[in-house]
Formats: structure tokens, C-alpha cells, sequence
């Protein structure tokens, strides 16, 4: 059976008021009752156990997590001393992970996608693991695109190169970062580019070797963070160790470097909800495109959301506004502007009103 | 010394959420610390002692009154059963008044102007009641117009009849009701218009004859409640003779039927502030036009005023907005909707939330 590794340490500013550094967008509920973290937990319930689940976070969440995820052991929490990006977080659930089996599959989810056809994801998971567990292989999901995004990195698709339980997968030829808009027409256009979704799969022993050939510093790290892994000098070790490691992300340090990797096309609608309007493709509207999750009146308003946990909304004559109602905090924001929210928490940031965030 | 009758009986929707059911805009204070009532008793404290000022209003509105103005006395609220138009309030402090002194000179002033040049206005008062103490003319103050207003009702002024202290008086030819836009340009531009302010100035007696000429069934049930006057069932009396009364406003009952009505042009900077966009007039902007009462912070954002109770507030992308977050309600306007915000709070109202009106 394969563990899981859902990296929970996302910031997840785009979601202010609602998402604040205590409780970043994977502990929300945006859709639905349960969190972005205990769906995505739910959905790999099937393919492995909740003992072989590992959540990677910083301290700060681990009681998030265990209120969330009340039946998770303890110890699969991967505590990072910091952020130092994915390389590093995945290093080190490798590390944990490899003390228990290094010829086991190990399966890199993130923690707040949404995915609409679990089914479906299911079955392109089981295939992956499957290939990824004869253990010559790096096997990454790629969304077929939709539209021409600017807000994701890009994988370019070769070769078909084998097919399991029906589902293809082909040579990833690049891994590329967030184009602009023209070259995001160009790739959607081709048919030949995925959107990298961040999950991978891969056995443990073949991602150490990457680590070790394609980013010696960290394996170096790990190497010294092992060595006092159950010692009680663990703590203090892996902080020293992590201010050192250097900040790259997996998909700039293994995947765009190792020549081993497989990508299998998915579509299995897919969201990464990284704004107020992503999510709101999710939530019912009523017939003027308006959202009301709180009570009040609308006049006159449409293709408006709002989300009011208290007081009694009224609006009239707008359009197109997110507007977020939060126990301490109100956001209104135009639609054309979701995606820069981190200018909001930013302003908050330089004028003080860090007690928001 | 002449009378003041201050008509304190407003609803004042249009300013919900500050305003509401139990605070209308008289006895709010929108422009600095001072509370349009008290703005409005101050502006005749030197032109008329405290003990000859009268407040008419509900009795519901008796201990806010008392507690704005509290060197008021008590006796001087004149308490209306309940709303029936400017001709009855009027008349029932008429009433009152011609018990001390019938001969006296009454100023009638709307609760909730704003008046800029406050002593421009004493002295036009002045010589107003000056004039109206002669006994035969009814003297009102009509607003040099600075724009096609059709929010306001009209005087179509006559000759000069008169100039006292330097301030002439002309005959009041019609008195008009609100004009749709072309007529109210037509007006502007005549040079011979001017807006209803809803202040006069009279003597006692002149106006009880006006109201026996005009409105007779007003000065029957006036007689009637001036037979209680000061017996133990005053109060039945004026409720069952309150309601038979007529509803009429004392511009229509009586201003626009005598024939010795004087106008004083006025230029004293007056607004009624009949709306959120009326009162952003006299609120100090930033150099984009935006204003911020409250703590939070303003990113591309433009010509939008925020009135916020409580909450660190964070608008990101707007323009032309009112948004006013008191403490159980939020209200999010286009300024272009300024004007309709009756239409939110009948929208509440015909939903059921009433709590908040």
C-alpha cells in the first residue's frame, strides 16, 4: 500500500478575510461542509490507509490538522521548522517515509485543490501508483487545460509511453514555469501542454536518488537531519539544517531535471481555487449571478457574491463585487481584481492591521 | 423675543444604516460632533431664548430630544399623536404658542438642514421676523438655486416688495411642486426660482386665520384639542382628533393659497442632505476622492466613502461606492444610487428584517 503525503504548509492569502495566517485556504471550508484538507484526505481513503496518510505542515497547524483529521495518528504529522519550499518538505516526508519502507510508492498531494470527479481521479491515481511502483519511473498528473491560464506552470507532453488500466501516460518533455497570456494560448492551442498540478507519485528510493543527483545541498541536509531523527536533539537539528537548505521547489529542482518522468493527462475536474472567483464557480447563483451566503436584501445587484458571517447585508445597484463579510474584517473587491488579494493583505501588513491577518 | 418651532419628525430612511426607525437624521450627528437638532437649536439661540424654543415630535423621539438638548425644557417638546404632514404639526404648535403670546412672531425650522454661513442665515431670520412682526405678511426663505434640483419643491418669486436691514423680501407668486429635469433647468436659468427650504416665519394669529381660511377642518379639530388643553384626557383628545385630521403639507394647505406670502432669496449655504452623496459634500477626501471613517485600507480604489462602525475594512478595485458598516448592518451603494435607498430599506422591511430598521 502507498502513502500518502498531503503538503498542507500553503499560505493561502487569497482568501482573506476568511483564510488568515492562522488558517490558511486548507483548513477552510470554501465548498461544501467539510475542509479543503479533510476532503482532500477522504478522496486517497480508498488507495491508502489512514496510517500510511502523512500531512506535511509547520508546527502552528498541527492542531488544526488532528481537530480536522481527528482519526490521523499523531507522528504522521511532518512538522517543518519553516517554509523552505516544496523540495525540502517533500525531502523530508521522504526521510520520514523512508525509514518505514524506501521500495514503497509515495503519492505528493496538495492540500487545497478541489477535484469534481473523485471516481475518476481514483482510478488515474491507482494507475500511477502501479507505474510508478516498478520503480524506474517519476509519474505526475497534468490537467488538460481549459482555457489559456497565466496563473499555472505548464508541462509539455512527448511520446505515449505506456498505458494502465487504460490510461495513458506520456514522456514529460518540459515542466514550464507560468507563461504570459500569449504563449498560454499558444500551449492550450497545441493540445500538447498540461497544467502541472503539483501532485506526483514516484517510489521513495527513486525520488532520494533525484534528490541526491539533482539537489546535493538537500540530501546533504536530510542526510544530517536523519542522524538525529528520534533523538531529542531531532528539533533542534532540523531548524539548524532547514535555515540552510536552499528554497527551490520540486518542480524547478527534480521534475524539470530528471528525464524519468511520465505525466498522465487528467481531467477529472480539477481547480486549485486560487481566488474568491474560482470559488465561486462552485456555489449556486441565483438567476442575476448573485451569491448571498448570510442574510440581506439585494437590489438592483448582479453577478455580486457575498459571504457575510454577521450583520445584515444591503446592497444596491452593484455589480460584479466579491464582498466578504468576516467576524473582524470586510473585503470588497472587484471581480477583475480577485486574483490580488495579496495586495490587500500586504497594505494590511504595512499599515498595521496585522491583527487581520 | 419671536418663537422658535423646531419640526423634529423625520424618518429619515435615506441614511439607514445610520439612520433608522428609532434615530432618524435629526438626531444624528453627520457632520461633526453635533447632531443636526442641536446644530439647528443652536443656529436660533441667539435670535430666541432656549425657554421660548419648541421641538415638535413623536413621543418616542421625547427622551433622545431631552437628552440632546438638555437645557430644552421638557414642556417645550410638542408631542404629535402621529405623523399627519407639516399643516398639523404647525397648526397643534401654533396651538401651544397662542396660549403665551398670539401676537407673537413664530419661526418654523426643519430639524436636519445644514446650513453653512450660519450667521448669514441669523441675520436673514432677523429681518424676517422683522417683517412677519408687522402682522400682515407670511415671510418664507427660498434657496438661491446652484443647480436643476428635482428633489425640491419651488417658489416662483414676484416683485420686491419689501428690503429690511439690507435684506430684500419679494412676493411669492407660486408655490411648485417637485419639477422633472427640464422644468427644474427652466427654472434655473429664469433667475426667478427658488427652493422650498421649509422654513417661515409668521405671526401666531396671522397663521391660525390662514389655517381657519384654508384648512377648516384643521382649525375644527385644533379647537377641539385646545378644549383639552391641560385636562387629564388632552392626550385621547389629540389621538382621536389627530386621526381625522387631513394630511397636508403646510406648502400646499396654506403657502400656495395666501396671498401675502414674502420670499427672502437665501444664499447661506443650505443642503438638506437628503442623501449619503448630499452629505460626502462636507466630509474631508483624499486626493482620490475616497473617504475613510474607520481603520483599514483603500487599494485602487476612487471616489468612494466608507463609514465604518467597527471592522478593519480592505476595498480593493472600487470606484463610486457608499459603504456604510454600522454595527448590526452593512450597507454597499453605488453613488449613483444614493437617492433610492428607500428602496433597501423597503426591501428589508417586505423580507423581514425589520430588527435592523
Amino acid at each position: 500500500m502507498p502513502f500518502a503525503v498531503i503538503m498542507a504548509g500553503g499560505r493561502g492569502e487569497r482568501f482573506w478575510p476568511r483564510s488568515r495566517m492562522a488558517r490558511p485556504k486548507q483548513f477552510l471550508n470554501l465548498i461544501g461542509e467539510k475542509t479543503m484538507l479533510q476532503l482532500t484526505v477522504e478522496r486517497v481513503e480508498d488507495l491508502v490507509g489512514i496510517s500510511d496518510t502523512y500531512v506535511v505542515a509547520g508546527a502552528e497547524f498541527k492542531d488544526t490538522i488532528l481537530e480536522q483529521v481527528p482519526k490521523l495518528p499523531e507522528e504522521n504529522i511532518i512538522i517543518e521548522p519553516f517554509g523552505r519550499d516544496t523540495a525540502a518538505a517533500i525531502g523530508l516526508a521522504a526521510l520520514v517515509l523512508g525509514q518505514k519502507n524506501p521500495r514503497e510508492v509515495m503519492i505528493v498531494l496538495p492540500a487545497d485543490h478541489y477535484i469534481g470527479n473523485v471516481r475518476h481521479f481514483q482510478e488515474v491515481l491507482r494507475s500511477a501508483v502501479a507505474t510508478a511502483g516498478r520503480g524506474d519511473k517519476i509519474v505526475t498528473l497534468g490537467i488538460t487545460p481549459h482555457s489559456p491560464e497565466t496563473g499555472y506552470g505548464y508541462i509539455h507532453r512527448g511520446e505515449l509511453i505506456d498505458t494502465f488500466a487504460g490510461i495513458p501516460a506520456y514522456q514529460a518533455v518540459r515542466f514550464l514555469e507560468k507563461p504570459d497570456r500569449a504563449r498560454a494560448l499558444e500551449f492550450l492551442s497545441s493540445g500538447d501542454y498540461l497544467w502541472n498540478s503539483g501532485m506526483f507519485v514516484w517510489r521513495i528510493d527513486m525520488l532520494r536518488e533525484k534528490i541526491e543527483k539533482h539537489i546535493p545541498s538537500l540530501a546533504k541536509g536530510l542526510k544530517e537531519i536523519k542522524d538525529s531523527l528520534g533523538n531529542d536533539h531531532y528539533e533542534k537539528t532540523a531548524k539548524k539544517v532547514y535555515s540552510e537548505l536552499p528554497k527551490v521547489s520540486i518542480d524547478y529542482g527534480i521534475m524539470e531535471r530528471a528525464d524519468n518522468v511520465l505525466v498522465i493527462p487528467c481531467d477529472f475536474g480539477w481547480d486549485d481555487i486560487g481566488s474568491w472567483t474560482a470559488l465561486e464557480r462552485y456555489i449556486e447563483k441565483d438567476e442575476l449571478g448573485n451569491v448571498l451566503h448570510g442574510e440581506g436584501v439585494l437590489v438592483d445587484t448582479v453577478n455580486t457574491c457575498v459571504i457575510s458571517k454577521d450583520k445584515t447585508v444591503a446592497l444596491l445597484g452593484i455589480e460584479n463585487l466579491i464582498i466578504v463579510n468576516d467576524h473582524d474584517s470586510l473585503l470588497i473587491c472587484h471581480k477583475s481584481r480577485a486574483q490580488e488579494i495579496k495586495k490587500v493583505v500586504q497594505a494590511l501588513n504595512d499599515q498595521g492591521f496585522d491583527k487581520v491577518l
